[in-house]
């Protein structure tokens, strides 16, 4: 860990839409940088969508300069077009992630949810309340995929180094 | 089309290993340019993977400015772990596609088969023996990744515009 702390982008996959947040810890409390959702336009083509999704990582990560990059990882049963598309958008935010510069940390749903309420199988409510209390929030943030966003970059910020 | 023709990036995609075939058509032959296969090393990590995919699809781009890209379709039964890499390869395979500005094309394994072979359920020998044929060949040109990126790129140099 750098001697102040780090500065940890998450990430929560999607295609149409991909939350993100960031996160500073200096090791002991996480303090909220900032979040947010890089939205597509739906009409699109696929591979414009892809296109844009990677302008708005790599805006981000020049505006942060995030020492950690955290990607929830998809849990999908069936190969749907759908599931599909959502794996090939976390593909280029893995590789926006590495174009960076910064460590890539992959985490489970399971893993998030026991991290941050010491329940893996925890409702999205309880992650969010979670999420709320620990960067000291008035409400949950929105929307969800920011929220989710912010859950994985706090697994990576309480994960021992 | 442009007066003298099409120059076409066929991919087939892999995070282990990326088929690629470049081919020129004046709308009536198809002429072989370049083919191979953009390999990474099993070792490394996935985000440097895909990186290093990433860079080789960038370099194949600026040499051969492509005034098309084709990208195969994948078929999975199951979401497994292997599956989920390939749809991560290959939406870095669209955003490289798509950051070179050239428009692009996608086609299922059928789709190709039926192209190449006049049969949506040929075997893959009968593919690669009509590539070779096409291009002129002495042999079916391998690897196989290699021979099925070319086959996706006379694919799409066949379709009527």
């Amino acid at each position: 860990m750098p001697e102040q702390g780090y500065i940890i982008l998450g990430l929560d996959p999607g295609f149409g839409r991909m939350g993100f947040g960031v996160v500073f810890t200096d090791g002991k409390s996480v303090e909220l940088l900032d979040y947010g959702v890089a939205v597509t336009v739906s009409g699109d083509t696929f591979e414009n969508r892809l296109l844009s999704l990677a302008s708005d990582l790599h805006d981000l990560c020049t505006r942060h300069r995030p020492h950690l990059v955290a990607v929830e990882k998809l849990y999908f049963g069936k190969m749907t077009t759908n599931a599909m598309k959502v794996a090939e958008a976390r593909g280029v935010a893995l590789l926006m992630a590495a174009q960076s510069g910064a460590p890539v940390l992959e985490f489970t749903p399971a893993q998030v949810k026991l991290a941050l309420t010491g329940d893996g199988k925890a409702g999205k409510a309880g992650v969010q309340r979670m999420v709320k209390e620990l960067l000291g929030l008035p409400q949950p943030p929105k929307p969800d995929d920011a929220a989710d966003a912010l859950a994985v970059a706090i697994t990576a910020a309480n994960k021992k180094w």
